[in-house]
């Protein structure tokens, strides 16, 4: 199953919302706030990578508040 | 003729808006959403240094919802 | 007692104004416009890790005219 | 328990090979490869914030062909 | 004399407007448009370590349409 | 057919070679040298996602004097 | 007195060495091993700009096992 | 005649040494230390385009104890 982590950069008085609109989306398997240069990390699950691609461009990406995303697919092992 | 790669950052609801508008203009020889840092490469082709610079500042760089560009300028090899 | 460098990018005309009002918050320890990459620079300090992250990201990120930040946790040496 | 997202850059040619040294470290929950500005994610859990500390900077880093390390602390929520 | 370089980054659409408003700067020695990460390259010349800070934070930063800047302070070399 | 551009950074002396032993790659369908924070993009054609794996890790990655990818993966559009 | 932070990255398995070789430099007022895309920040102060160079370009970047140093310049504010 | 600033990151010790160099090459106009992300700022010049990837790639690049080099072409205007 293809999966993703999605780095989420929100404006920065609402990471807690962000948060918790991305815990709300049923793909997304956990979704942590992190010091850095990001401030939400996110692993995300698709059935397909086309149906990953939906949850990111569609779902993730239209969350409000969110104002940037950086996407990295997981490579797969076998 | 002069070519090069321009990486774009867009509002992170309306990728594929500004991809169909980079498409519709007609010196874009390709462009593709991407996941990781930018959200979509063109590869641009102009008559001349001079029309290059016009395709980017003035077109794709105007386009709406277009938050960002990084140009990366493709070294002649001859 | 753990301590956070958190690097701040203000909207460009408004350093002055954020620099103060870090200044303000009582466990900011000291906060310095710099030139580089980031706008001002500030150290906090926390009684605990759960009031640095509360000082952080609900009162430092809810500053007027905070772009965005950077937190790099102070790793304790013993 | 304390957890953090350490992202790995590797020696070009070596990915696979500092993705199992990875894998053998007991606090290493999950360890992926992944297409990006990094070549590899790990998430790591420690007893307290000391051991993890201790993971990351005497075990993770000195894994060989790793050149540099970002780690992204989890906030905790509660 | 203190010189510095600063890098502007513009709204997408904006280079030109914020160009001209840069040359319009007395203590603006030189300012180019680039191709790359940065949209604008311009060199700074100041009386004093004071004077340079003055026209870098409370002139080019205040040009309506800047979005960001980065400024590398040249090293006195003797 | 999954695509990708990997940007590329070399040892500075070297990327003439890099580009020549990237462009002897039969999936590298393209690979330019540019101006910009990469040294080269080459755009690749795998199969499969597991084979462009393969290309990118086994084969790109592991040539000589390559300091350094990222690659970013083309979001397939239908 | 000119002040500046030094952000510091270092050989991955060298950060402890590194760290004390930079407290050992007198005119280090502080430096800690931070969590993020620096390894060690440190905030240097000296006589004059002339003598900060020094400290930074003759020593700091000197110490052995330093991979790159990105300097922030505190902003005088009066 | 095209101009273009290079961005050189050199090893850390070796900064002096590499600004000799580079004023040493004779379309380097100005070459610079500064504080900041990189390590020195050239500003370029070549009677043409195919000259002035000559100077950066067969030269500048080729400078002993140079590690990076970012080039922003300047955007002739008009």
């Amino acid at each position: 199953m293809p999966i993703a982590f999605v780095c989420v950069t929100t404006e920065p008085a609402s990471m807690a919302e962000v948060l918790k609109a991305l815990k709300a989306v049923e793909e997304v398997e956990e979704a942590e706030m992190v010091y850095g240069i990001y401030d939400i990390i996110a692993k995300v699950k698709g059935d397909s990578i086309a149906s990953l691609r939906k949850i990111i461009i569609e779902r993730i990406r239209k969350i409000d508040k969110v104002m940037a995303t950086t996407t990295m697919m997981v490579v797969k092992s076998e």
